[in-house]
Formats: structure tokens, sequence, C-alpha cells
């Protein structure tokens, strides 16, 4: 087993991995920006090195910085947790080639991923079910207008190189694919220097499943129940539950199936997730795959009982999986929300500052809490909005959404804006409660009347 | 099911029920002595009603006063939760008089149970192996020495009425029975009007060993994984596990039947715990049992994955059990040791006031912490010194004491002292590592080294 790894991020994932490693007795090193230089995650480790100024581009994703620090400090591994990093190929090759382990898939395998129409070709070779959709790259309007003929309107232009939703455009006719292919594809060359784009078929009235996955060197391979994040503003999972109500028992294990011969057909080591459409018939498309742990792992652990990160250390030091895919049982229910340092009642505007005061209330059964935050802290308006993690488990859906609702009403933080009123207004929502959501269903819906209550209300 | 419930109770106990109250759709109702008005469990219920002065005898204790809030709230029942109320039948018979459920046995059984030679004498008619002992009371030193002579030195005199060690003895031979028991049975008379005395034989290198129980009205009974509560200082538990590592699946049935028979005899409901002395050869033996919820019953709730508290309030309001002896599974190890507000480095010398600065690492898989602190929080002379429960659960024992000793490395409470370092001491003791510990280990064996390692220190 590794003597020492480094924990390649900051915040909340920084801190779940140092706590995983520390109890597997490996010593950590954090990396810091100069802005983080009190952060929770700094303190908890047993050494920490800054990696530059604040501005991530400085610190967290400068490669040369970062490798450097696992160096220095003689780490065997880096742990690259999510965003930032964790899924640059570039990066991952890097810390490979001065000895030091990736947790995490081979850098092949987060390429091949990465770029979004290489996995659809790559799942269709493996016969596991696409969103319909061009079969190569689209290099002008002509091209991609013939796609969407073919699959029919509306489709969804994207950029090959990115997630995250810049150069993306829904498109409902040839007019606006007249109108927007050229933008589009200058914004994905801005923004991932790489203009390549593709087209999918829009799907409508879907849900997002998504199935983590593992798979160690010897190719044995354990697929944990799914997990259900259709509710979803701009892209970005709001609400994240495990296992999904619209999931009979056949589907999962079609799903794992099609996860297994998907993993490996590519040889995947370590962790990941397939990210799903499905249709309200019930019928499933590969949308893309994560190749490193998400954000919303927890309600994993929380119906399995295990320790994600745990597994993919196991893994990465080239060990074999300590169980096997009958062992995964689906105990209960669990539900995340993210509380993030936003005003949603002024659109979402991102909120920094000192925070004065917080209250998490861990405790009790089934509740787990996530999170960097201490009094004191520092928001910095340089990363990602969320601060916490709220998760909450019991035996039925209907038991942890009362729970996440207890959850959320004690959560206390001042001295900066957060989603908390938006979270309670959720979880009072009947197409919330109902599970009777699709991917658009917060945007369309939930969000117009929430806004027009809260104008009324002033 | 109950409207609303009152909470006679203070700190992490009146939080943690509170929040399962609420989960269930139960309005709530928190007391409060004027010490303690700023207190959680006033700030997370529904209502709160000030119920005397900070000494308990003025407030939480004040049958009275408790009973006038409970019929002015409207609440339909209480729940007592433990120490306090939670085991005076006369408190338990006041309430069920003015038409409020007490969320508990009946009074009859606290009665029965609270009277510990009347327990004993009940036990043995209901073929529960008891330790042996007197079979009635004993009123003077005669009587003493022929019990004594007739089971063997060393014997604990002990008071009739009540716990916690006020009227006890360890007698080794008849003299110092001579020179003690009167004085014992005069501090008995003093701290529970009640001088009446029994006799025990003191079982040597025995583990306290618990079962944790539940019958409903209807008969049903649950019997949960026993609890390993041998780490004690001044009979106090210090760390508590379940399972234990002494028990086999057998002596676990066995234990079973027996508290099964127990409870059955004496018709009991709603639960308790049966706590045992285990010899060597793993015999058990009744020493007492606990009619209310106990400090230590998250580790079986993370064994479990049950809600003890829903349970309770379900049994209390007229409801069948919701599951059977056989849907109790042990799902790992879960570990709890309890943070006090004292310095253990000066003879637990206890500490009081302002609560500067908490951080209570919640947060990953497997970790629960039970508390009502908060920044700025006082911590009140007048109460019990916990300020947190810090409970691990894992696949194994051993990881679940690594997963604990990290959690109480990063806990961090400033204001007032703590016993962070007494259980850091104890989580990298090899007698406590390796299961090697009887009931006086910590008293005989591990405090001594600790104290002369600590005087090395200086």
């Amino acid at each position: 087993m590794f003597k020492k790894v480094l924990v390649a991020n900051r915040g909340e994932v920084a801190v779940r991995v140092i706590r995983t490693l520390k109890e597997m007795g490996i010593k950590t090193v954090a990396i810091y920006s100069t802005a983080d230089k009190n952060s929770l995650h700094v303190q908890i480790a047993d050494e920490a090195i800054c990696v530059g100024g604040p501005k991530p581009v400085d610190s967290y994703i400068n490669m040369k910085n970062v490798i450097s620090a696992a160096v220095l400090t003689g780490s065997e591994a880096i742990h690259p947790g999510y965003g930032f990093l964790s899924e640059n190929d570039l990066f991952a090759e890097m810390v490979g080639d001065v000895g030091i382990k990736w947790i995490g898939p081979r850098p092949e395998t987060i390429d091949l991923m990465g770029n979004k129409e290489h996995a659809r070709n790559e799942m269709r070779q493996a016969d596991v079910p696409v969103i319909p959709g061009s079969l190569g790259y689209i290099h002008n309007v002509d091209e991609a207008l013939e796609v969407a003929h073919e699959i029919g309107y509306p489709v969804l232009l994207k950029a090959a190189a990115g997630g995250g939703g810049k150069g993306m455009r829904f498109i409902y006719h040839d007019e606006e694919m007249q109108e927007n292919f050229t933008n589009a594809q200058a914004e994905a060359k801005m923004n991932y220097g790489d203009d390549h784009m593709y087209i999918e078929k829009v799907m409508l009235d879907c849900r997002h499943i998504e199935m983590q996955v593992i798979r160690d060197q010897f190719g044995n391979v354990v697929c944990f129940p799914e997990r259900n994040c259709s509710l979803q503003r701009r892209n970005q999972k709001v609400m994240e539950e495990s296992p999904a109500v619209s999931m009979t028992p056949d589907m999962r294990a079609d799903m794992v199936d099609v996860v297994t011969k998907a993993v490996n057909a590519i040889d995947y080591e370590n962790t990941g997730t397939i990210e799903f459409l499905q249709d309200q018939e019930g019928n499933f498309f590969f949308m893309e795959m994560n190749t490193r742990i998400q954000v919303e792992h927890p309600v994993t652990e929380m119906v399995t009982g295990l320790d994600l990160v745990r597994l993919q250390v196991l893994v990465a030091a080239g060990e074999e999986l300590p169980l096997k895919q009958e062992d995964v049982k689906i105990q209960g229910h669990a539900v995340e929300m993210r509380l993030t340092a936003e005003k949603p009642e002024a659109n979402f505007a991102p909120s920094a500052g000192r925070v004065d005061f917080v209250f998490l209330p861990t405790g009790g059964p089934g509740v787990r809490i996530d999170s960097a935050l201490y009094n004191g802290d520092m928001i910095q308006p340089f990363y990602d909005s969320m601060i916490a993690k709220l998760i909450a488990h019991d035996d039925t859906r209907e038991e942890a959404i009362a729970k996440l609702a207890r959850i959320i009403d004690e959560t206390s933080v001042s001295g900066v804006a957060t989603s908390k009123n938006f979270q309670k207004a959720l979880l009072k929502d009947e197409g919330v409660l109902q599970d009777k959501f699709t991917t658009k269903y917060l945007e369309n819906k939930f969000l117009p009347e929430w806004e027009s209550s809260l104008a009324e209300e002033q």
C-alpha cells in the first residue's frame, strides 16, 4: 500500500479523500493556493504545500506546480478528486512519467472518454445503446443540417472536447442551426482549444440516470446501484438520489450488464460513472462517462455501506477488488443536495466572504454532511460555490426526503448567502416529492413558479 | 400517531429525539432551564417552554413543572431521554394520570426494575442467570456477613434503590464489611431516601455486555445486537461498541433467548437494556435493566441501520413493531466514545464556560457525531459533562477504531477543557486495540500508566 498520497484538490472533496487515506494509515499531502492557506484540507493533512496564487490556473490546475509538489513531498500517488485536473489525460500522463501512481483510469482512457464523440463511437462498438446522433465530427453547418434531418429536431449541438455547457446549443429548426453553428464552434474553440462539434438527438421527458462502476487491473468489475440526478439547473445537478424510483430490478440488471460491457471494452481501471438518459419506457442511452469519483458518490456509499474512495485507492495500489457484484446490496434510500454559497433569489449570484457562523446538523441515524466549512472560514470567489453536501439516508424515499428537509432546515450559515431557501422549497414541491420530474423539470416548471412566488412575497 | 410530543430533557439526547420526531412529522416541545435558554434543543424545537432555574431539581427534574409544560402545550406524549426523570416511576405515573402517553415502559415496570433487588428476584424467577448474591434485602451487618460467607469474597454491597455508585462498596473481608456497612447504608438513605441494601458477588475479569430490546403491547419482541461497554471509569462507560468481539453467534442467540424471556416475564413495553457481566468462559449474568433509551444506542443504530427512537415512538403510539427478530442483521462494527468537558489530566475535573470554537468532523462514510454543541454555546456547570458522542462505523473493528481515532484527532473545541487527549491515548492502547479489557482495565491498568506518562512528560 502507498505510504504517502497527494490530494490534488481543495474543499470538501479534498477533505473527504484525506480522511479515508488517514483511516487507511496513509500519510497525506494537501496542496493549496495562497487564498486557501487556512482551509480545512490544509489543516487536516499531514503535510501541505502551496502551489500558487488564488486563480485555479495558477495553482490547482497548474500541472507543473502540482507535480513538483508531489515529487518534493515524496508522494507515491495522486488522488485528483473531481474537477480541476481530474479528467486531464495530459496531467495523468505526466504524473505517470515521473513515477507517481495516478488514482484513476489510464490517461488513454481519460482521453478516449473525454472526447465525447470518440466515447460515443467506442460505446456503439461495445453494443452500448447510445443517443442517436452524428457518427463522427461535424465540421460545418451543412453536415450539421444533414444529421439533424436524419435524426429529427430538436437536436443538441455539442463541443466534442468539453462538458459544462460551453459551445452547447439546443437547436429546434434549420434556421436556428444556420444562425448558431458558427458561434457555438467558436465558443468550443475558445474554451477547449478544439472546435470539433457533434450532434445528438434531444431526448425530451427523460431522466438522468447514472451508474458508478469500479474495475480493477485483473478485470473484476463491480457496478453500484444507479443514481437519479434528473433535477438539474444549467446542466448542474441539484439533487441526487439512489436508487432511482424509475428503475425496476430488471432494468437495473440490464444496466449492470451494459456498464460491465462498456468498461470491459475499454479496459477501464478504477472508478467512473456512466451517465444515461432514460426515457419514459425505461430505455436508457449512453450520454457520457465521467472518469473520476463524482460529487454525488455519497448517496451510493449510503445505500451500499461502502467507501468508494477506499476502493479507488486499493485498485490504484494494484489490489484486487475486495467485493463482488453479488455483494452489493441496496439498503434503503439516500438523497443528497448541494448547499452553495449563492443567492438563488437573485439568479443564483455567487456569494463570497467570511463565514461568521456555521452550524451543520450532524447527528442522528442516516445523516451525512460532507463539507470543509468551519467557523471563521473564508468562501473564496475563485472556486466552485458548493460549500456542503447534505445527505440523508433512510428506509424509504419518503423518509429520506423528510430527513433531508429537517437537515436543511437546521443548517445555518451566516456571512455569505446560501441556497438554503431554494432547497427547502424544492423539498416541498409535489413534483419532487412524487418523483415526477425529468431533466427539464427544474428549469421549465419549478424555477419559474418559485421565482414568481418570491416576487409575490415582496 | 401523536401530533405533538414534549421532550423532557436537554443536550444531545433532547436534540437526538427532537430530530426523529420532526422527521416523523410530529410537532416538538422543548423544555429548558433558565441557564439553557439559548441551547440547541430549544432552537430546533417547534416550541420551547422554560421549566425553572439552572439546577436540575428546579427544572429538568421538577416533575410538576415538566408536567405543567406538557399540559400547557397540549403535548400528547412525553419522551424522557435518559437521565433526569427517565427512570422515575412516580413521574411516569403522574404523566399517565394527566392523560399524556409516557414513551417508555409502564410505571410498575420502571419501579420493579429500578429496585435492583426486586429486579434480581424477578429475573431469577424468569430463569435468567443472575449474579450470585443475596436473595432479599440485607438489613444489617450480620446478614451481610452471612451472605458474604455463602457466596465468597470479594462482594459488592449495593443500594437497592439506586445506580451511579452511591452507597456502593467493594468488600474484601469481614473486617471491611463491619467497617463499611453502616455508612454505605446511610449514604443510600441520604441519596435515594431508601436504605435497603443487597449484596452481589464481585465477578472479576468480566466484560460488561448489554443487550437492548424493544417489545410492543402485542408482545412482539426484537433484541438488538449486543454492546460491549467494558471500558469504564467509576462505573461510567468510556467506550461502547457493537458487536462484542467476545460473543459467538451461539452466545448471541442464547442472550436473545434470555432477554426475550426476561421482557416477556415482566410484560415489558417499549425499549430497555439488560446489562450482563460476561465471564471469561462466555457465561453471562444479569446485572440490571435500564428502562429507557441508553446513551450508547447509536452504535446499535449504526450496525443495524435502525432508528431506535422512531421505534420507541411507534410502540408508545400503540403500533406493532415494524420488524421481526430475523430482520435484525449486524452490518460491520461501530464504536462510540463520549467527549466530555472535563480535564482528564487533572483527575477529570469538570470544565464549564463559553465554547469559543467548535469543529466536529462530520462527513465521509460511517461517521456520526451526536451533539448539541455550537459555536458560542455555553457549557453549564449544572449538568452532565458529556458534550458530544463520537461514533464510527466500518466493516471491521480495526477499521472502525482507525476511523474513530481520525475523528477524535480532527475534533476541536476551545473555551473549555475536553477529554480529547485521554480518548486519543485510549485508542492507541494495545489492550483496547486488541480487545483485551474487562471492566477494571481502565482504572487498574490504563489510567495509572497514562497518568504516569503524563507526569513524565512534565
